[in-house]
């Protein structure tokens, strides 16, 4: 493809490279004061979401102003119950609030199975990024793992123990597959639309994986996370299945590239685990980035001499909180990029 | 001290047991009319933890009404905070909010260490429970682990990341270890009166163990755990650290009798990492109390026949949700009671 950087995506496919790859999940967003200003220009987060010159502008703002190796689209893992048929708000400080929830199975029949152009924002957003991005660094797509969309299309908002979602596993067992399978489907149509308009990786968010047993994780997560690895061959495929250390062995045998780390689990442990067929991808906890420089540069060392040259891509263990200070993330991202294995 | 049913004693202890003992965190709660009743004649829920003789109504009817083979205190972890000088309210559908929280040294300074007599509206309602428990079955005492209720002190209230407490471990060590400190000596003070007024067992909740990367936990909570379980050698201890699956080797190395285990913490993996030398206690998923009666009876048998007859105090892997039926926890707790190992 003539990338200027394309060592991500080498890492993601096991092969040779110079050094470690970095980028952070939510790079563009709230850390940047630029992200900021074109946030508040606006009337909210939603705004943003569905304007693709704006959503462009703030996927590229990380690459020059942070100096990271990879892009990722600026959208949100919910506009999928959207394009089902499920509207949302974003509430300030509260998070997503759906008006209206899948309780019943005529509620899941009148839903949509959603196509790319019904996402086309996100869609032009990528071709403008590419665009503007100019084969300096791969573009990153994503969308929400099937059982976290499920989740909040039930319970309609945030959640502590998401026990409205979980229930409806043991009430209703059989909505509850025909609903993830027609999330599985929309979500594919979606992934592929990404990638025909221009994404490099595509990584799939299962962030509420950590609430379900690993019993239970096995059959309402794992088989629609399989259908969407299987389906998506044309570019290499991250798997980041927050709190799922449970499930590590099994996620393992997912045909993707990469599977992402929390900081609660152990880089060696996982690497034990999980094998030398995958990249792992993490995992410093994001709190490190409020620690002093030589703090940040002494745990990113660590982390980084832990993990090893090959097959790691550096990022956090989650997003990168709103509150970091920006030179703080650069200190992390300075120290990936000059550390010498 | 002639328990009519000290199962629970027994199993904490590793003595043998006829059968395994079964109770469930929050059974003192909203699943019962009876408590609702009773909460409901009261301005809030503090008025019902600092009304002694309502708490103890409140402990005691899961023993009558659900046939548990233990009673646990009701009450609530932040009343140590509040001892300590920071008040509190429990705000409907929100949980609680502290009005001033801990932001400097000078904070920590001025803080009291607490003393039993602080608390002495749960030290009363323990000795009423014990009185008209009359022996029938043991009785729990608890409090929040010393980390658990520091994040509480620094944030103000619930949290999805607990990132403002989590950040005060990176920028200011010396503070956080002043005030676990505070924290921990209050804690062993107020154990040690609810053991005097008759706690026949001790739970330490860690509840929010699982937000903290595995070198913190060791670093932040783990020494003042092991402060409390050295300290308390009157009675038996329990320790639950929610999400802390990558403490278990360390947590069982505790002084204390019993470990507790949340429902994705797998039961063979978790014998083969923690040993022989500790009871362990829970761990059905609470959402599995929302499924079919045979379900319940299915999921339970698995579980017992997992943990076997030794060594184990069947419970949920979290509190018990407040929207479950009755009937359906009665089933559970049914199964365990009838259940041939």
């Amino acid at each position: 493809m003539g990338y200027q950087n394309d060592l991500i995506l080498r890492s993601a496919r096991g092969e040779q490279v110079e050094r470690t790859p970095v980028w952070l999940m939510r790079q563009a967003g709230r850390i940047l004061p630029e992200y900021r200003a074109v946030r508040n220009s606006l009337s909210g987060f939603k705004e943003l979401v569905e304007t693709p010159e704006l959503a462009a502008e703030v996927t590229i703002q990380p690459v020059d102003l942070l100096g990271v190796d990879a892009a990722i689209i600026f959208s949100d893992i919910l506009v999928i119950p959207e394009a089902m048929g499920l509207t949302y708000k974003m509430v300030e400080k509260q998070g997503p609030w759906f008006e209206k929830t899948i309780q019943s199975l005529d509620d899941v029949v009148k839903l949509k199975i959603a196509t790319a152009e019904d996402l086309d924002y996100t869609i032009e957003a990528i071709k403008i990024t590419k665009k503007e991005l100019n084969n300096r660094v791969p573009l990153i797509g994503f969308a929400g793992a099937p059982w976290t969309i499920f989740s909040y299309m039930i319970e309609g908002s945030g959640s502590k123990t998401f026990s409205k979602a979980r229930k409806m596993l043991f009430t209703e067992p059989e909505l509850a597959h025909q609903l993830l399978q027609k999330i599985t489907d929309s979500t594919i149509n979606y992934l592929k639309g990404q990638i025909v308009a221009g994404a490099d990786i595509i990584q799939i968010f299962d962030s509420w994986a950590g609430i379900l047993s690993p019993q239970q994780y096995e059959i309402f997560s794992m088989p629609y996370l399989k259908q969407i690895c299987d389906a998506i061959q044309e570019v290499p495929v991250t798997v980041f299945a927050k709190g799922a250390y449970f499930a590590r062995h099994t996620l393992a045998q997912l045909d993707c590239n990469t599977i992402g780390l929390d900081w609660n689990m152990g880089i060696q442990e996982s690497r034990n685990i999980i094998g030398d067929n995958k990249t792992l991808q993490g995992n410093l906890d994001p709190c490190v980035l409020y620690a002093s420089y030589s703090e940040i540069e002494k745990q990113t060392k660590e982390m980084l001499r832990t993990f090893g040259k090959s097959r790691h891509i550096a990022n956090l263990g989650h997003g990168v909180y709103p509150d970091t200070d920006p030179d703080k993330v650069k200190c992390f991202i300075e120290t990936v990029k000059s550390y010498q294995h």
